[in-house]
């Protein structure tokens, strides 16, 4: 069934496990285009330029905000940039193929604006608060007092699911992939965008 | 995942399928409702009383309709009367599970005033009028005429189609009915249908 394409905005508190999920509902759904986000800030060890960020110099972010080549961008505490690549999301939704992305409230609430009902957003909820700060407790890497920072932003993250139009909760990360499967196959029967070939008679 | 549970109405011109699609989504979801129309109308030689409906005389219809025990109802081109008892939904709802329901455009706009959000609505599409058209004529159990008349009214009831929410088409019945358990379960995301277990921290 062929249908208009849309946007599927999808975001996380740290540690509900967002960037596995997304893992898996690429695996899912492999005619989804995965728009990359463009950074500042420097790969880490096992990051991929082109895969999980474009890595560009502060000039060439710069630059490319005043050409107005990004859908949405922010310039987080630390000072790095981050922001959405408009070409390849606009190109993607021109074939006909339905665009995902791992954006923050802000870059949410932008690209609702500009996009309305052409998008859905999807919150990734943890199964519960003490489940959050087991998951964020466990990775070890930080010390116990940006681990207490880390959930008091998780706790505000939290906050934002109010502004989404769906909850999924990532209990595992099979189920929280296959929900969102079920979500995006959904949005593409709303009668809106089914390009229904009903020949006239 | 708990949720808020609401109700499915789904409707078809005649020959889209509905009743073997229905079938199948039972067997996809066994956690569903069935709400079982009531009639005035004979049962048919392979119909069985209280599931396929409820066969029930003309006195006792109409002592439904007087107190009320009925969600919608409607008497047809012929006499017979049609309607959803209100208990058994309500019950089934009461008890968290979520409510399926085959209705024509005036039953499920007569349930859309009362339930609101707490509905949503289905049309079953043919993929195309032609194959209609072949499916109609394949039944062989009605003269030209019937057959005629048959796809006139089919015309009239596709025309409904705008007033639903999600459109299905029924290529194959697997798939239509994968289709309508994919719409279940995104429905039950929604934000405001989510009872998140969120401990309070």
């Amino acid at each position: 069934m062929r249908h208009r394409p849309f946007l599927i905005v999808i975001s996380a508190p740290s540690g509900a496990g967002k960037t596995t999920v997304l893992n898996e509902v690429k695996k899912l759904c492999p005619d989804l285009f995965y728009s990359v986000s463009a950074t500042t800030r420097s790969p880490r060890p096992n990051e991929i330029d082109g895969v999980d960020y474009i890595f560009v110099s502060r000039e060439k972010f710069e630059e490319m905000i005043e050409k107005e080549e990004l859908l949405e961008w922010a310039r987080v505490f630390g000072g790095e940039y981050y922001g959405t690549p408009k070409k390849p999301v606009l190109k993607a939704l021109e074939s006909g193929r339905d665009v995902i992305m791992d954006l923050d409230i802000q870059g949410k609430e932008t690209l609702e604006e500009k996009f309305g009902k052409e998008m859905i957003s999807i919150f990734l909820l943890p199964p519960s608060f003490e489940e959050l700060r087991r998951r964020l407790s466990g990775r070890n890497t930080e010390s116990e007092e940006e681990l207490k920072e880390r959930l008091s932003r998780a706790k505000v993250e939290l906050a934002w699911a109010d502004k989404y139009q769906y909850w999924v909760v990532s209990s595992s990360v099979d189920e929280a992939a296959r929900s969102i499967t079920s979500i995006i196959e959904a949005e593409r029967m709303k009668k809106e965008r089914v390009i229904y070939p009903l020949d006239s008679d």
